[in-house]
């Protein structure tokens, strides 16, 4: 059995709607591909309340659990504080992480200041998560990481976050893209779909110049068995001469 | 005080990885515009129980929730099913919504069948959401509103459910992009902040060429204090020589 995930976004940026998220889909793939089922996803706001909920709920329920966002120096950054309430910690500076923020405004030659401090805290226990961009670092608290809200920064600590994670069976993907809206292949889905328990087979209906197109796509663990899906979809298309492009 | 809204977005091609979802950020910007507090987004996948859990659960807690996705034609589309079990109603055909999505096939000279008759499905009680595209509705069961996942499709639809919502004081914002990282403003940020209780100040670092800069976010309902607290924004920074663009 795969391990499962889940992904916090903390973010009244996104709530607003000014922010385009672009988190939750990177982390979606690259869990994808080493084999963790990512199984929810929370955006919740920059409130103390609500992110100690969302923690406490979500590090019970998965075996993995993703924050983003609400780790920078500014007074609306609160995540690394909420986090060690639900987890009942102290919040302790990892001179480690003070070191190389220091290091950081030394080389723009800058001062340290009580705000670029902040960012070494971090709860008593965590491991810190490296972040080569701005260097202020993330962290893991038991099966939490907490990690950047910028998506660059974010993409940079994910590459550490993965030696923390059992892999599982990576998800392996086949698509096909039928010419023609869904209801009219919606019968040798479902078939195959009952035929092929194993595999999820998903039916994703999109607009190109004014016509509905049908993006067919078969995830699983077992490549044979999704070729063998993926082979009886075609076979039936081209029996009904519906013409798709792979 | 403003109403509350959810959105839940249900959809396995969002949580692989293999879609970025485009709705979350529609929708929050129309209920921003509107005065509506989207308080939270949940992402799940096409699973019955999750569905209902989800449902029950945010539609108890916030005064609207959006889902999207999952009322289509094929075998994985279950959100009207699920919604109706969680809210105890059984199944019924729309006559109506029949009729349209008749018309709608019998203008390309395709029959009906099983599959597209299925998107005339409703829970009992459920009033029709309009949808001028392809014909086949969305639905209102108490605060429920149940919308296609397609993005053209669901802001179509949103223009028929603003009629049902309580429209609250507007969220006004003003913005400044500071040409400098967010914690060498953090002081100004956090005293303004603390003085203008009322407006909700955010500070957002991002990339560009290289450097990160600094998006401040004034948002509120109260136009008179947020423009207050903008001007002390400015006047600290002019202070300070740091160069900014509104």
């Amino acid at each position: 059995m795969n391990k499962t995930a889940c992904i916090i976004i903390i973010g009244n940026e996104i709530l607003s709607g000014k922010t385009q998220d672009l988190n939750v889909r990177y982390i979606a793939n690259r869990l994808s591909d080493i084999g963790i089922d990512l199984i929810k996803v929370i955006i919740i706001r920059d409130i103390e309340e609500e992110i100690i909920e969302a923690v406490k709920e979500s590090t019970s329920k998965y075996n993995y659990v993703f924050s983003t966002g609400g780790i920078g120096p500014t007074h609306d950054d609160i995540t690394t504080e909420s986090v060690a309430k639900a987890f009942n910690k102290k919040i302790i500076t990892s001179e480690i992480a003070l070191k190389k923020i220091k290091e950081f405004y030394d080389n723009k030659g800058e001062e340290l200041n009580q705000y670029r401090e902040k960012m070494a805290n971090i709860p008593e226990g965590a491991d810190l998560i490296k972040n080569d961009i701005t260097k202020a670092p993330g962290f893991k608290i038991d099966n939490l990481f907490v990690l950047a809200g910028v998506p660059s920064i974010l993409q940079n600590m994910f590459g550490y976050v993965e030696k923390y994670l059992d892999i599982g069976d990576a998800i392996l993907q086949k698509k096909i893209i039928v010419n023609i809206g869904e209801s009219s292949i919606a019968k040798i889905l479902e078939d195959t779909a009952n035929k092929y328990k194993e595999v999820d087979i998903g039916s994703y209906p999109f607009e190109k110049e004014g016509r509905f197109l049908t993006e067919v796509v078969f995830r699983g663990t077992n490549k044979e068995i999704i070729n063998k899906a993926y082979d009886i979809v075609k076979i039936s298309l081209d029996n009904k001469n519906i013409k798709y492009t792979l």
